[in-house]
């Protein structure tokens, strides 16, 4: 069985399934952001009932606390956190440039002092892999250079030139060192299993039988800026290299929107057909609408779950901020078209109250909530698709197009 | 059916339950605080689970944070927090005392500052029982003055008699508003009726059928300082007044445990065998054994909720601080003779990157534990009163006592 396989299209846009080392991950995929390997405040049996089938851990944060090598020790990741689904860790690459300081960056690799103690550390191609290896995420990333923007054109083209080698030394050492993932040497873990399951838990992975994939899958990164043409030069040499997948990245980061579509519309032709293409730091609800219409399988972003922190809620009826006044007194639910348990039980008003009031279960309910909103999103895109009817819905979607927030970021701050 | 039964007993201990507007409460029983309408971090559904059947709100709190008229306007507390179970208010005495900037005590009542703003606030036996009726918990409290400690005989005598008048005002105040409680004009919450019950939820109250109490019930509070027989002067004189339950007040205030211990001995044997008696601000899981044994019925503390966001877990083996380097690698629950959710699922390890962390999920998790932790042993508490071996149950508790923990306190900090 293929790695990935689509099972039905409408337009361009396609509906899939990820065969990951864990489970099966229907596509077009939102990943919430679970940085050190939590969604920040939300226990994991929410997550399992909320729908997510993968989530997203970021390297960069677990090699500073707690240390990859201490995660491998522990099992990996998925132990580590009592998760048997599916992750995709990150390389590394977008936090060093984005987090760090004092990063020296050379051909073998970047020097940067960590934001949290200053500590120097040193990433190359090899020992970025090596520690996505040793988290023994089911999908793992290319470590490479996230260009900054503005960049011109010869910037730009050193950049993606240097992000291809090092693909190919990821590659490379992936290809050396896949066996030694910790699931390779681990039953499921124990104290998971201690637990009732949820009833739609996926079946174990047992590395002996079955049809999964029996190896972490290597994405490739497709970089070039906001330059068209180089974005298309990315895209064919790293399918060149190849890999199982291909990530869009460096974008989001501070470029108009119409910009990051067109560099996203450069970019999806030159990919392959059959392998799922994962547009990295991406979107808003409406965002990851569009992405999936054009073809895009997989996204991740911090939006939901940072700016539910910040009491800042995604509802059908638009974005709406807890802390308002007007909600003192407002008895309904958050969104009265949502059946998420949050919208099941409390009211705005106790939603205000417990946010004004600095609340941690604020963090917890509002999380909740858009992740909610976030993987119906999904559901009903995968339907459309299915049904074949997607070019309904996105226009249904445009139709209550809210206001685009200035949140999107990706790689949560510790 | 009276407001209070008593079903067994064993020695001094005794099984009952209270009736309460809203559910049956069994007791010995302890009741986690909630200051804030939120058992901070925990949301209602889980608290259920854990089998809390009653919490603890501040009143004090309450009124600077939403306002009691605005809960009240929301259909009181448990309608406004959706919870369904019992409730019990402090009177914000306490907090008056130790929250407070610029106190000025007069016969008449409290003028003080809110701890938040510095907005001036005055509170009187009629206005505190009239901001509990606005809450509409099951069970109130008498507005005292929490003598401070030390204080000598005349200033406790002095300020025992002046908490005996309060009493006195609020139970006339209570007499004639009682019929206010705005649970008799609500229904059960919409939108928790929304949500699929819990299985083990408690029948929904109906006002208009059925055995429980139609209306809140007002407690007296015993003070008296540290002088026994003024202690004991206290607990008569209040139970002349006449109230459907008695707490011991005033304790637990920095003086040394057998003192605490000697004044409840003192005041226990004064205290009508069939109403409830409640404990204030009381204690660690031994005390709370063994206050139990000595025919305590109602306790409450922020030590379990309180300790778990400072990473102090209670265990079968003893208290562990979650942060300690020895857990890092440490691949076992928590508790392996714990089966709440927590220790079915997660390691040590992850519980301590949690904490190390700073991750808000780590003070959801030890909550839930130290919670488990509590219920637990008053279901056992419980159980072994019912089976008429009560001893042996202390004598086992006591052999494997725990250092004493420096952090018995009242009153959650807002």
């Amino acid at each position: 069985m293929p790695f990935f396989e689509i099972t039905a299209r409408s337009g361009d846009a396609r509906l899939g399934t990820l065969h990951t080392a864990h489970v099966d991950v229907e596509t077009p995929v939102f990943m919430p952001v679970g940085t050190l390997a939590t969604v920040k405040g939300v226990p994991q049996d929410l997550l399992e009932e909320l729908g997510v089938e993968i989530l997203l851990s970021n390297t960069y944060h677990l090699l500073l606390r707690p240390g990859t090598k201490a995660v491998r020790e522990l099992g990996g990741l998925h132990r580590f956190m009592s998760w048997e689904r599916a992750i995709l860790t990150d390389s590394g690459g977008y936090q060093v440039f984005s987090l760090s300081d004092l990063r020296k960056v050379n051909e073998d690799g970047v020097e940067f002092r960590s934001h949290l103690d200053g500590a120097l550390h040193f990433l190359t191609p090899e020992s970025a892999t090596a520690a996505q290896i040793d988290l023994g995420a089911d999908i793992i990333m290319a470590f490479d250079e996230c260009t900054e923007h503005p960049a011109n054109r010869d910037r730009t083209r050193r950049s993606l030139e240097m992000t291809l080698r090092w693909a190919k030394r990821c590659r490379d050492y992936f290809e050396d060192h896949k066996a030694e993932a910790p699931f390779h040497s681990t039953l499921p873990a124990e104290n998971a299993a201690k637990g009732a399951p949820p009833a739609d838990r996926n079946p174990s992975y047992n590395p002996n039988e079955g049809s999964r994939s029996l190896s972490q899958a290597l994405f490739g990164i497709v970089q070039g800026g906001m330059h068209a043409d180089l974005r298309r030069e990315s895209a064919q040499r790293t399918v060149e290299l190849g890999f199982p997948g291909y990530a869009i990245g460096g974008l989001s980061v501070g470029e108009p929107r119409a910009l990051t579509r067109e560099m996203v519309e450069a970019v999806l032709p030159e990919l392959p057909a059959d392998r799922p293409r994962y547009l990295m730091g991406v979107g808003t609800p409406e965002e990851i609408v569009e992405y999936a219409a054009l073809g895009v399988d997989m996204m991740d972003c911090v939006l939901p779950t940072r700016a539910a922190r910040h009491g800042l809620l995604f509802t059908s009826e638009g974005k709406i901020s807890i802390k308002n006044a007007r909600f003192a007194r407002d008895e309904s639910p958050l969104d009265a078209h949502c059946a998420c348990r949050v919208c099941a039980r409390y009211s705005r008003a106790y939603l205000r109250h417990l946010y004004s009031s600095n609340e941690s279960l604020a963090g917890l309910l509002n999380t909740v909530h858009n992740l909610s909103y976030y993987l119906d999103t999904m559901r009903q895109l995968r339907h459309s698709i299915k049904l074949g009817c997607l070019e309904a819905f996105v226009s249904e979607r445009r139709s209550q197009r809210l206001n685009s927030p200035a949140l999107s970021e990706r790689g949560d701050p510790a």
